[in-house]
């Protein structure tokens, strides 16, 4: 792409100021429009040292209410000091409906230099290729508008600009050692740059532009934005369509034929919760010096126990190690953002366990049944989930997931006793009553669920919650034997 | 304080554990009325290295419902590394209503370790004693109910635990050489913590335990909490009394006075406009090497020409070291915390300069006059303001508020204009036209706020705007000036 990439070395002529200018009021027209249509748009900005991708931005968004926009600069953390998964800077700062994101550098820069410092693998590069994807596509799916530049100029150019900067006194500074290290290896950079861009144009293509000429790329980027927004308004908002990606998948049981029976006796709980627990805590702490990252998803019935038993996981956890996220009803700004958006922000670092009391798989339960979502966007969850959790894996985290379950006569029996005692009133509304009557579509949902996501990377375990403490003892039974294997895999990298 | 307090060496009696239990059920059952009541409750630990802390924490969870409360372990970043104030982190972590948030150690360690690494002066470790106790009565008086606990022990029993620890292998790793630092000063550390006690406890009054018997510690925690809670359930939620603070004020006139004639021509206004963009630009690279903060704030009247204000100073900024922050009505977990705690969560790094679209003073105008809060709420606000913005001068920060002005006929030939433009529509709504119908109210609010917070460290300056351009003139030639003023007197105590 870019070997082959003609600098047109075109004159800066007079007229291009004045087509610029009329295109910047065509992007300030498609402002309120953007917020009507409610498209957000990601505008990623990549390029070469001292290419001009600052004073590109500039120019975009000179024009623009300040209201409109924000302008990111994701910084490139070495991997020995990141704690969180490679897209997380990047999937975090995607803007809600009707608003432009411009990112000052992003994944592309993040991921190649990383590879040309070998600080990871070849194998860890291609994953993150495919993450990237994998991250636009679903991006994409949910209507947002991607617009991707690449700023690029010529070995000389670079030279001469690097130059300039370090001899004026104000901006000396601005030329780190990384730029002229860059600089030095302009060839191997350019096959990277390449090779990345080639790899992924899968969902949204790259432009490259001449940044020598400093009045055609601000036009011409100023172009690309503009029409990218005409049409997506002429388009209306897209909704991608479901497809099939194979995954590993465990065989899971039909709900209807789990045998609820298991219990287990007073003496016997106290004794087993007792060495679980102590066992858990010491594990918590070889995970946290291994910094490997956990993640404990709960879902099941109202009134199946969930907050008990999370209780009881979280009882042995040093505090200041773990978190508890309880997912409601997603806020307006979250609404506003592709569905993945606040579990991506409420992911742990590493070497921490957090627990989500209810999870993203929301979109395929109470989203699907109540019509919160389109029947594509639930149909196509079950693969982005997949691919959301695969990251989560491949970055290192123990993700496993539990569906606590009863039995309708069980939850019958539940709601009528929280009724019944006036401390538990508060545990029962009426929603949660309404919620009941949907049992059987309910029923179906997570069947389903169940069939399609339990990958062998991040399984579902069915816990059998008519006994709550039979239930407690399972779900950390199984946390144990994850966290035990997690350690004896991870390679001990980190000692504090 | 510590040096008097008497260590009980109480025996953990049989009948403690019974206790314990019995205030754990009480704890369980306030959890409701604090959602209903809307209170919320933050618990600060802090004590010596190894005095137990984190286990402490763990015990007072332990029978929550993880959606009840979080507890968070603030660090201590170097004073050096640090890029945000010094209350920024827990001024971040407070709870929203009817929630609890369980701080490991907090504001007194920051404090007072600082001092003793010499990181911090003894004036900036007077001012942050001051900003303690200014943080603690504005939670109180916006109805926090707050728990202070120092766990204590001797340095006998210190050294045994330091040691215990240090032996086993899965636990050494936990001793830091901070903590043996702190061993070996345990003296001096005790009268910093002792002098520090003594001096934050204006609004909140500190609770030592002794550390060194564990049950005793976590009967009392529980039992201080269990009380304080009780004792904020039966008071109902404590709204502050207005209180009168001197500040260094300003002269102000009031808006009926102000000459709205001045104007300037096209062709100096460009001229101008230029010189002091390039100056801007020139400037903001300072700040960004100095690490000075910079915060500027707007507040006028619909149709003033904030907008485009704001528009004409971030053009010539480096988009990477700026923000803009629209401050739209809060979001429901926004108004649920203090209200300074969306703009303490928006607060610039050192180096960058935000542009806040409205601020702060929504209190004291639109939420004094729509009764978004209580009249003690808007009175008490003045002096809370007062201090919010002298903690941010102290920091460093360049704070400047503009109240961009314009007369009624002005506003309304503006409105009528926007409303037969098809194009501006989308500025002008009926809530425009129903706050219009107040101008005389918000005259009077405006007045009493620029009087009483226009101080000498954060003043006002009322901007002309019946012409926009001269405006934008005046307001970028105070800007400059100010960033000029502060580029001078700032020490050059970094450079990349």
């Amino acid at each position: 792409m870019l070997k082959d990439f003609e600098m047109k070395k075109r004159e800066d002529k007079e007229t291009l100021s004045a087509e610029t200018k009329d295109l910047r009021a065509v992007l300030l027209g498609q402002q309120q429009l953007l917020i009507e249509a409610k498209l957000p748009v990601l505008v990623l900005i990549e390029g070469w040292a001292a290419a001009g991708k600052g004073s590109l931005i500039k120019e975009l968004i000179s024009e623009i209410d300040p209201r409109f926009y924000k302008v990111v600069s994701p910084v490139i953390i070495p991997e020995s000091d990141e704690r969180y998964p490679f897209l997380y800077q990047y999937a975090s700062a995607i803007p809600v409906n009707g608003k432009i994101t411009f990112m000052d550098s992003g994944w592309m820069e993040s991921a190649v230099r990383k590879f040309m410092r070998h600080e990871i693998t070849k194998d860890e590069y291609r994953r993150r290729i495919r993450q990237v994807n994998e991250f636009e596509r679903q991006l994409r799916d949910s209507g947002y508008l991607i617009l991707k530049i690449f700023l690029h100029i010529e070995k000389d150019e670079q030279f001469q600009r690097l130059r300039t900067l370090s001899e004026a006194p104000e901006t000396e500074w601005r030329v780190t050692n990384e730029d002229l290290w860059q600089h030095k290896e302009y060839k191997r950079f350019l096959s990277a740059y390449d090779e990345f861009m080639e790899k992924t144009s899968d969902t949204v293509s790259w432009n490259i532009l001449d940044g020598s000429r400093r009045k055609s790329a601000v036009h011409d980027a100023m172009k690309l934005l503009t029409e990218k927004i005409d049409k997506g308004l002429k388009d209306g908002k897209y909704v991608g369509e479901p497809f099939d990606e194979k995954f590993p998948l465990n065989k899971m049981p039909d709900l209807a034929d789990v045998d609820l029976s298991p219990s287990i006796d007073e003496e016997k709980y106290k004794k087993e919760l007792k060495k679980l627990q102590t066992r858990l805590s010491e594990l918590h702490n070889i995970i946290y010096r291994k910094k490997i990252p956990v993640i404990l998803c709960y879902e099941g019935w109202d009134a199946a126990g969930k907050g008990g038993n999370i209780r009881r996981i979280a009882y042995p956890l040093d505090p200041r190690g773990f978190d508890v996220h309880p997912i409601a009803s997603p806020l307006p700004h979250e609404l506003n953002r592709q569905f993945l958006w606040r579990f991506w922000t409420r992911l742990p670092k590493t070497g921490h366990i957090c627990i989500f009391d209810r999870t993203w798989y929301g979109r395929v339960m109470v989203e699907r049944l109540e019509g919160f979502c389109s029947e594509k966007d639930w149909k196509r969850a079950y693969n982005e989930i997949n691919e959301f959790e695969r990251m989560l894996t491949d970055w290192g985290a123990v993700v496993i997931k539990f569906w606590i379950h009863i039995d309708s006569d069980t939850q019958l029996a539940r709601f009528t006793e929280r009724q019944n005692t006036p401390e538990k009133q508060w545990k029962i509304t009426d929603e949660d009553w309404r919620n009941r009557e949907k049992w059987d579509d309910y029923e179906v949902a997570v069947d389903e669920m169940l069939q399609k996501t339990s990958t062998k990377y991040a399984p579902w375990y069915i816990i059998e919650s008519n006994d709550k403490k039979y239930a407690r003892i399972k779900t950390l039974k199984i946390i144990v034997k994850a966290l035990e294997k997690a350690c004896e895999e991870h390679f001990e990298h980190i000692i504090d």
